[in-house]
């Protein structure tokens, strides 16, 4: 496979500007240094006026104006927006929510990805534009469609999607009698006695069956897996030279974006760095991302200043724009494309930034991705095949984030939750300050948190991935396991590893029902023990954790835990926050095992970042180069950057001295960051 | 009729469950003291497969194995949860909520009480059922359905319903004119010309008119009210020697617990102990219970640790399920049957904890649960017939309940409302802390909680109830009230009785419209005065109470009194909490009256229990037994139960030596309790 | 056009009455000085019993009581609550949401102005009662339908409006390629090849086309113009004598008041003091609509006591009644009609004070009326032909309103938040404080808030209106500016105004794009100046202006300006509330330019009501009578009127002697008004 090419682009709508200006926008890109375009995204109606009449010569021109000015091009297939003909002819085709609310059209992914109809068209087109432009050497690569499960829509309960979600259910499970088993059809009167019974999760009194739902979630993130496949499959037909991507999301879990990424040639991600988002989340995505293929991506979709859709949507100040930029590339970005070229004039998103301001003045936006244009060249020597050093991996699984979104089975753990309100303390100080469009990352993030704190680099990777390249593994939510789960693990353990799991670990099955023996399942012998009994804990109100040398503080889920013979107790719980004991009070809180050649430390308990910093000595693990905080040192290869997320200026000593790559000359111990700089 | 059983069982669902265990579950029930086993709720799909082909040999094996374990049965209709089969044969018996949404198959309660087919097919499993099991020995008693009421599913404003409604109102008005009348429909021009234009109320610009409001909520009542005495008919002819009861459940307040009861032999309720709950709370739904036939109950789902569906939701602590049992004991239980055995291992409800953990283990609650199982047989012996004592007793009105859920006039009696704002202070203390679920006891749990704290005892009545039992009536929300409630009131207190009225009562007529005379309408001559007007004040706006004597702080809903001739007033307004003084300083707050040998007393807004234990020596009443805060002496016939709701020891003196019923040695005055203890 | 009649007088409700009562109704309301009536708002069903079955007897009866006794009569259509039998026969006429729910009939406002059979029968019963009661001189005035608007109940997307809404868009644009064009459907493949494509706005996932949601919005605000004018018409051709009126409501802001204006002879409107309404924001209220036709008013429902809709719903303390009326008379009405007489005691409203309660006792507000009612001869000798003064003018503009209301771009814009939370400070101080059912005023109520402290009076008024009038006007909120704008302010600047733009101005064009050149778009040079860039900001992250002389706050919403030659930088920005620095600092925040000989200052920002108080001056405004906090000084012709919104004893200082009214003897400089006193 080959590597992630190394891009420096910007996404380019011609179609929304007159074609007298086409040149001049493409003169002015070039002298930004960009030499990749985005186009076509959205462009479906264009393309397609009425069904099966197709008009390319807008495109044709475009890319003519764009390959003259010396742009490569990577195009899109439209198909999140179909064109108003088609959803007037099929308007079953638009798609339905939980809430049993029909979409109507006029925005975008108002569709069923099941819909034969708008299945059939939306392959058309594909194939209609890949053969067109499949040979074209100017094109370099192809998206596929747009964000998928943008506007959550993944889950569709349409007309369409109930058989289809029947067959499903018969491929998966063979029998009816191997469902109701499966999913415990007894409880609540719930057995089927014919496939045409079972319908997707809509409105009801109380709520579903959990195997029912888990089963519709795989279903629904499945169906836009093979909606992805089935395009690729046209492109690599008609398109046999091009390269193939699709553009991923901030926290849309909706869907598994492993198997997304298994069909890609390498993914690509939109980083939008809405209000409440912090450096450390950022960089969470970063590595979530390079994790969806364990390679190299592209930020396809780079903010250059205010977006319309954030609760609040403050400006850029200057720097902010390179240094999210080089912050994307030291984690893995091989290619950069700024979203969007000039800010639009009409539509839903005319309030978002662009490198041109609607009135198509140069912003301070264009200066700056000039500025990083000008060092364009050098960078792309330097990182060619260059992936970034990551000393740790976290295992992220998609089912389990399912099976967890639906059963929180406290208000704290809810991902939909509205509320701010911290959820752990030390003293009066909260221990952890979660966005709201970062609950999605509950689980993972205050171990993330701890690692990047240390300037530790942790790819967030499937525990299907490829285990053996990290000699650190996190698992904060491993909330369905299997017996291969635990056997991969175990070996991987047995080789040398050191492996932390948070809870909540192994107590469902793959139809996310209990495992039949107690918590943590198949997961029992390889942890060293099993959770006797759990607790769970209203915000603020935390207990101690008493490792003998040092206390810290817990809260929220509390596993009171039985270490098998030979394992060790790490910690027990101690006090509450308001000086009384809890009933577990001396308990099994943190367990830690030897196996073979590797260890295994169990987390009964959620800590703040706090609580993995102080296990990190254990792990082998220190910080490589000691920051201020939101200063960042992040190792690509032989590269190390510095990322100053602060508005003061800031300074760092690093271990040693280094070679500026731009200056080519050295740089002291002492490094002085400018204020956003790098 | 007979005295409510003395019972101590479990809720067992064997199908849900390999036959090969069913054995050995039952030995453990005996071996933990249980005697009893509740079976088959939701069991519909199990015993009817098909349309009209039944199945029965499972629960007849069931019964085999649990019969020759010497346990006794309890069966439940299946009647919540109709089968996949039926729901897809009639998908018009789903019912749809007020918002106008359909409800679809898959959890539970979502069916239209006046379905025709669903109706008929929910009789006819009743029947075959009652046919099959109703002579059996092993049958000692028949819960109907389970929980009307839950998930809010009393109201359906399907197509069944409309002309049912229809019906209904002809039956009760008679004529069209006289429901225009009722109604008052020449308002917004809502006058009706036919039956046929009345709709349940659906969404709607504006709110809809309260009389039809009321007539409809009390036409939701009784559709599940007669869907309960259709299945208890059926039960008395094919049952007879059977007893029957419904298993009620926390403020589910959309039917009336009253009409329900009494076509039973006893009510149930499940009492569980969500976040937020207090032992006054807990105190309270139990005398709600015995006051719904006022005759003892069962707690026939016994929390036994946490349960899946609060916000929070903790771990019981030791002691706790005990405590829970003997407070329920106390206050009139005569069976305590603990939901469930084993914790599940599918299904929406596999977080709730049982006896046994979803992997069979034994847990702390079996161990506590054992422990009563031991002393079981001296507390039935002694238990047998023996009622709480009560000192009073607090009136509760079903329709004056809908009336003010409908009209709260000010949010702060919002029974809905989501916010925890408390409403009263003095100085800067909060007088009262409703939790969210107990909203719909805004009127009722300060009264009650004044009596609680004093140890004092008060029964939860409806106004029709048998008031000559008591010698002092609260009536905290006697909203509707007509000439017949007057006359009935006025005979008690002359005969003697102490009667306490709170605010807003006598407003309304039986159709949901003001009293053509002054508030409190027919009212007026038994309370000895009118209300000249009314004020509502924002939370945390307190005003004085001046009682000469003492000044305690009232607010929210303010009335100006007229005091009839002969009637003293007991308190006026005086300061606001800034200081200042409300345009109605001095006037009437609270009245009080002499009237035969009773005496009344009016109280014009709303108060803390403070207010109400400072009332409590006019009416006779003085605390029994000085208890600590969340100490609990609670009396049933010559029993005396000392419950400590807290965490820590705690020390209570009696009046008297007492005899400990279990270790049968006298107990000095000095009584020590354990955290939780009893 | 004749002057708006000087009217004292009570809304009536006899058909909800027994008939017996009317007389001594009749009598009642003359003694109290009371006399017009207000009659037949809702009465369809009484006036049409079936389709095209009228009956006018109970009326012809009321008119001849009423005559009797002396009252005047205002009719009303009674066309916002159809007959159950309407909608029974025409169910499709029910309006639909903007969430897809198609109301159900009961209340009021359900019904579509677009439907055809609702349309034919309101305009036939309008015609019905015109050409009955057009030549009945007791009748004076008529009042079309009721509160346009209420219930969020302008905008329909059910069947009937889309294809009616399709027409006017053809109507509007004469090509699609216009319409594609003028929205900018290139924008997510919205092209539209035939015009039923085009739909109302209904649920999608992602936000609709800014260019459809606006001219949905004028579609809808014209649909019911049109409605009304179609009304008018009726009424001009069948009741020439005849005045015609509308009542119009607090902030319903989804349909151009301005146009609905032009067709009435004199705008009426509903003076309801909802909870968290101040004295400043009812002052704001009374000048909106005045400046709706500029000209003198009716408050045609003034409410008396406590309202049963707000979230609490205080009593008024005694002289709250009267005071509201002479706020109301001071701002420029000429009628003031209660609502209502008698408190109802059926039906929705019920809980909503009269001036007779339901048990029809006079109250506290009937002798606050009676009062005014003495004095009413006096107060009309002295009102007749009588506007009050303005000093300045704020324009406000619907079609602005509406393309801000859908993209606020910043939850502290957005008029539908339901927060509370301050948005600007001054150290810890809050600067603002707007409640809820104001956010619709969060451009315009600063301004006026600046004004009213000073007891300087502004109309508010269409920028379409006679701006020759006034020398100084306001523009909160210019948002879509055409060169017309331009041309037409920069005529008014240059003979000698002075105007104050604020942020936000020019920024759409007429179809809610951007402008394809800077902001302000066409008002560039009429401002002296475009904006560079924008920030947003979160609430409570304030930003100092330096005026060099001064420091204020400002915050929200940050534009950068760059001045053309010629203009002067008024203030730059300084540091944010935390001290730092923006990255904006020292750059232009307010403009000042000399434009012929008058002056244009353009805010770049928003601040609190002391920004523009700190302009006044360079305005040539100051305060005449400097009062008080909540003691306002109106000016009406040579009236002037004092109000203390108070509930203290306040004294003001007049600037010269002046006689009083009611006494006829001369008041001193130091007047002392009583609490809510005048």
């Amino acid at each position: 496979m080959p590597h992630t090419p190394i891009t420096y682009g910007v996404d380019y709508y011609p179609e929304q500007w007159p074609e007298t200006r086409w040149a001049e926008d493409a003169r002015l890109m070039r002298e930004a240094g960009l030499h990749v375009v985005r186009l076509a995204e959205f462009a479906w109606a264009l393309f397609e006026t009425a069904e099966g009449t197709f008009e390319w010569a807008w495109l044709d021109r475009a890319l003519a104006v764009l390959g003259e000015a010396g742009l490569k091009v990577v195009l899109c297939t439209p198909t999140p927006t179909p064109p108003a003909w088609l959803t007037e002819t099929y308007p079953d085709c638009l798609n339905v929510d939980e809430r049993g609310v029909r979409m109507s059209p006029g925005t975008r992914r108002h569709i069923c990805a099941n819909h034969a109809d708008y299945r059939r068209l939306a392959m058309r087109i594909t194939e209609q534009m890949a053969a067109r432009y499949g040979k074209d050497e100017r094109v370099i690569a192809w998206q596929t469609d747009n964000e998928f499960g943008c506007h959550d829509t993944i889950r569709c309960t349409c007309p369409s999607c109930e058989p289809a979600f029947q067959h499903w259910l018969e491929a998966r499970y063979g029998s009816l009698e191997a469902l109701n088993e499966a999913w415990g059809t007894n409880f609540w009167s719930q057995r089927y006695s014919a496939w045409s019974q079972i319908q997707p999760p809509r409105p009801a009194p109380a709520d579903h069956n959990p195997g029912l739902l888990l089963d519709f979630y795989r279903f629904s993130s499945e169906s836009w897996v093979k909606f992805n496949a089935e395009q690729v499959a046209l492109l690599r037909q008609h398109a046999p030279g091009h390269l193939i991507t699709h553009n991923l999301m901030i926290y849309f879990f909706h869907f598994d974006h492993y198997q997304v990424a298994q069909d890609l040639d390498f993914v690509s991600w939109d980083n939008y760095h809405h209000f409440g988002a912090q450096p450390v989340t950022v960089a969470a995505n970063h590595d979530l991302i390079w994790g969806a293929k364990e390679k190299n991506f592209w930020v396809i979709e780079q903010q250059v200043g205010q977006v319309n859709w954030s609760v609040y949507n403050p400006q850029f100040p200057p720097g902010m724009l390179a240094l999210k930029a080089m912050q994307a590339i030291a984690h893995g970005a091989d290619g950069i494309l700024y979203f969007r070229w000039r800010q639009a004039r009409k539509g839903a998103e005319m309030y978002h930034s662009g490198l041109l301001d609607h009135a198509a003045r140069p912003t301070r936006a264009l200066a700056e991705a000039a500025l990083l244009g000008e060092r364009w060249e050098t960078l792309a020597q330097a990182l060619e095949g260059i992936e970034p050093a990551h000393d740790a991996a976290i295992l992220h699984d998609f089912a389990s984030h399912w099976a967890l979104e639906r059963q929180p089975h406290t208000r704290s753990l809810n991902f939909q939750a509205e509320s701010d309100e911290p959820l752990l303390f030390a003293g009066d100080e909260p221990l952890q300050s979660i966005a709201p469009m970062n609950r999605a990352g509950l689980y993972l993030l205050p171990m993330y948190e701890a690692l990047w704190r240390n300037n530790l680099q942790a790819a967030i990777i499937s525990p299907e991935g490829r285990l053996e390249r990290y000699r650190v593994l996190f698992a904060p939510q491993l909330h369905i396991a299997t017996a291969s789960h635990a056997a991969r693990l175990r070996a991987w353990v047995e080789a040398g590893g050191s492996l932390v799991v948070g809870p909540r670990a192994g107590y469902k099955d793959e139809s996310n029902g209990l495992h039949e023996v107690p918590q943590p399942g198949p997961l029992a012998e390889l942890l060293g023990g099993t959770v006797r009994e759990f607790d769970t804990r209203e915000p603020g109100n935390t207990v101690e954790l008493d490792f003998g040398d040092e206390a810290l503080q817990a809260g929220v889920w509390c596993e009171v835990w039985e270490p098998a013979p030979g394992t060790q107790v790490l910690a027990t719980y101690g006090r509450n926050r308001d000086g009384s004991l809890p009933y577990y009070a001396g308990q099994a809180a943190v367990l830690y095992r030897r196996l073979g050649k590797g260890q295994v430390i169990t987390l009964g308990t959620m800590g703040g970042w706090q609580l993995i910093e102080y296990l990190l000595p254990q792990l082998g693990l220190s910080a490589p180069i000691v920051t201020p905080m939101n200063v960042e040192a992040v190792r690509r290869g032989p590269l190390l950057f510095l990322l100053n997320h602060t508005e003061q200026q800031q300074e760092v000593t690093v271990p040693r001295a280094w070679g500026d790559l731009f200056d080519k000359k050295k740089v002291e111990e002492k490094v002085r960051l400018a204020p956003y700089g790098w």
